[in-house]
């Protein structure tokens, strides 16, 4: 890879605090309205705080109103994988033992709605809640498991992008419509896009420089992408 | 790799069906009590059968209670990925859509208690059961997840094989006791485990066979293995 093709995209740098005009996919643009339950408080957190640690004692369950965040684990090494990546109407801080399995990071201001764990558990709207929220995200945890352990480098940069926009992509695709391009921002750093897709920063890199250079994608300001064709770039996931 | 390593560990062969003495560290030996419950139904399968295929209408929820279960998904290219072993207790398909999104193959002769979705939701006790079930699993996905997207093909291999000990591994871990030796069985082809564990037939064959040679493990009959020292294989797995 060229030190050229470095500063086609330099994600390297973390995205810029408290931009309003934010919108990702998995963010599901705007926010989301939170169930009636007594025992839970508001919390309000900058881009880029801890929100939970691997390890730390496991009391609260977090649902999201505004904003993204991202899961990540680590082995004792220090390699680090990000494990999902969640917005509005998602639900964290679950786990079947007393402490929390992995570290919680924001990705943009975000709000949360914080319950205490027993209470979801005595709480059936709660409950229904988050198991419906747990369904869902099995089922991304199941296509993310086929993409890191099945899919090619550019399938899987490609299946990122796929994810940034709304409405696109997977069974429930809107389609084209009129216009077939879009424009997405690009939340992580492209060391985190490689701890996302299992791969590394240079093999990132060399995935985003091939698809511009085949004309799928441009960039623009700070950590924005436009994708010129989103059905093409589609076909590229793997998922045709 | 040589040929000979292939007769190493013969694990194209499917193994046995009903063999009674079938212990699996993810079927938590033994068989699991259900829970009290109206519409629901008991069904038996073969080793070897389909339960469910990728697609179909979810119109219900197993609770596996005795034998074990892999679901898997496929690319309409063909590839494979395994995403789950399941055992007695624990819980498939579920799913956020109107169709399931893997597809249930049994590894042992498995006997289920089939509940109609809808009646999941609306009794308490169930729900309770399915939401236990959930969160346990999405911890075994991140877990998978970090495999997948971090490991090497030696981790990988020594963290499938530390799955089959039962009680030993992970923060729950027993402890070695007098014995540190284990006997598993493995009831997946080699193909399978490779479709596991994002690797290729000769990646898993590879590391099988580095695992013997630097005296980890020996091979039994059939699909037995015998793992030399439980603390030793855990500390190639990279949780150390």
């Amino acid at each position: 890879m060229s030190l050229d093709s470095r500063s086609d995209f330099d994600r390297d740098r973390v995205p810029p605090k408290h931009d309003a005009s934010w919108t990702l996919g998995f963010s599901r643009e705007g926010s989301f309205a939170e169930p009636d339950a007594k025992a839970s408080r508001h919390q309000e957190f900058d881009t880029r705080s801890m929100v939970i640690d691997e390890g730390d004692e496991a009391r609260s369950i977090y649902l999201i109103i505004e904003g993204a965040v991202m899961l990540s684990k680590l082995l004792p090494d220090g390699r680090r994988q990000i494990i999902e990546l969640l917005g509005p109407g998602d639900v964290f801080g679950i786990t079947s033992t007393a402490v929390h399995d992995v570290c919680a990071e924001t990705l943009s201001p975000v709000r949360v709605v914080v319950y205490d764990r027993r209470k979801v558990d005595e709480t059936p709207a709660l409950q229904q809640l988050v198991s419906e929220r747990m369904r869902a995200q099995i089922c991304h945890l199941h296509d993310h498991a086929v993409l890191l352990g099945r899919k090619s480098a550019l399938e899987r940069v490609a299946t990122f992008l796929m994810r940034l926009v709304p409405g696109r992509g997977g069974v429930d695709c809107l389609g084209p419509g009129k216009a077939n391009t879009a424009h997405v921002r690009v939340p992580l750093t492209r060391q985190e896009i490689a701890d996302y897709l299992g791969l590394t920063l240079e093999t990132v890199s060399r995935a985003f420089s091939q698809l511009k250079r085949e004309g799928f994608l441009s960039y623009g300001r700070n950590d924005e992408v436009t994708i010129t064709n989103v059905c093409r770039l589609c076909h590229v996931t793997g998922a045709h």
